[in-house]
């Protein structure tokens, strides 16, 4: 997606070999315009899977999951929430992501009843790199029997093995953006697709 | 606000004394029609005040700030995160927020330069209980010398004491809904003002 390049171009920073910085317009800083445009970008690709609900993972997911959802006509929003440890209650669902940069494994959960059973279900999130959040709120779908219609991702570290092993795996996964590695500080972007 | 009003009383639920549970439609679940209603309404509110960006605390308040935003013509959000201890880093603004709930000490923080001098800051969140986060919000625009122009708040409990202390100190606050109490796990709402 061009603005989302252009912008990880402009203002995105590298560091060390494998940190993306992009915290000045996506995920602590927003830039509100461009997220809105990504929101377009994603419901383009993902209207004709016709998705009922768009799941992300807390915080940084959540206002690119908003975005999204408004663009795919206001459709519901849930957001998994994290933990340290397991929570003790029938009416949660639960799975297990394991952080590589933290070297600590999380729990994410959500309420069951917001993710009903044969739900048509878009993931979004900001980041995709060894793919452990994809996965844990792909879990989640299929222990209550929802349908995972897709991925949409903002920005994939295309050096890391997380996105190949989604498409591997069937799963419908759109990136805005991929960076395919930092060279002395400089972001450098796998030319876009089509 | 009449939209949030209804929800609140179809679909919220009030536990004990002083538990409002709007899980299912805010800050679990989000309705995003509603919530795009809801940017509107802060909007309309804020407007004339030229808030330059919207500033609010990871995770709950993310989706609220960004559909202010958005009807404000697609302002910049900036949310501050949340540690248990300080950071050591001269680049961030830090504020202490207490949870009277947790009974735990929290920190909040933003990278300085997300905050300028002099900006014009609409703060939004979902929930005004005892006023502490709300409180660290405006502690951070403060130490940076940026410009409160107002408080905009989803659900007030207008029966704990953070309302009331913010609009004696003076601050332009707007709660979309308050609720005064709960009776036999019924919420009742203060009478909208007009």
């Amino acid at each position: 997606m061009e603005a989302l390049r252009r912008m990880i171009l402009e203002k995105g920073k590298g560091i060390g070999n494998d940190i993306v910085k992009v915290d000045m317009f996506l995920n602590h800083r927003i830039d509100t315009n461009l997220l809105f445009q990504m929101g377009e970008a994603w419901a383009e690709e993902f209207r004709a899977e016709k998705p009922e609900m768009v799941l992300t993972v807390e915080a940084s997911g959540i206002a690119m999951a908003v975005a999204a959802a408004h663009a795919l006509g206001d459709i519901p929003v849930v957001f998994a929430k994290k933990s340290a440890t397991m929570v003790q209650n029938e009416d949660v669902v639960q799975a297990p992501v394991y952080s590589f940069t933290h070297k600590t494994q999380n729990m994410i959960r959500i309420e069951r009843q917001y993710l009903p059973e044969g739900s048509r279900v878009l993931i979004i999130d900001d980041f995709l790199a060894d793919g452990q959040a994809a996965r844990g709120l792909i879990n989640l779908c299929w222990q209550q029997g929802a349908i995972v219609v897709g991925v949409g991702i903002a920005v994939e570290k295309g050096f890391q093995p997380g996105g190949k092993a989604l498409r591997e795996s069937g799963i419908h996964l759109k990136s805005l953006a991929v960076v395919d590695g930092i060279q002395d500080g400089n972001i450098v972007l796998r030319p876009e697709e089509d």
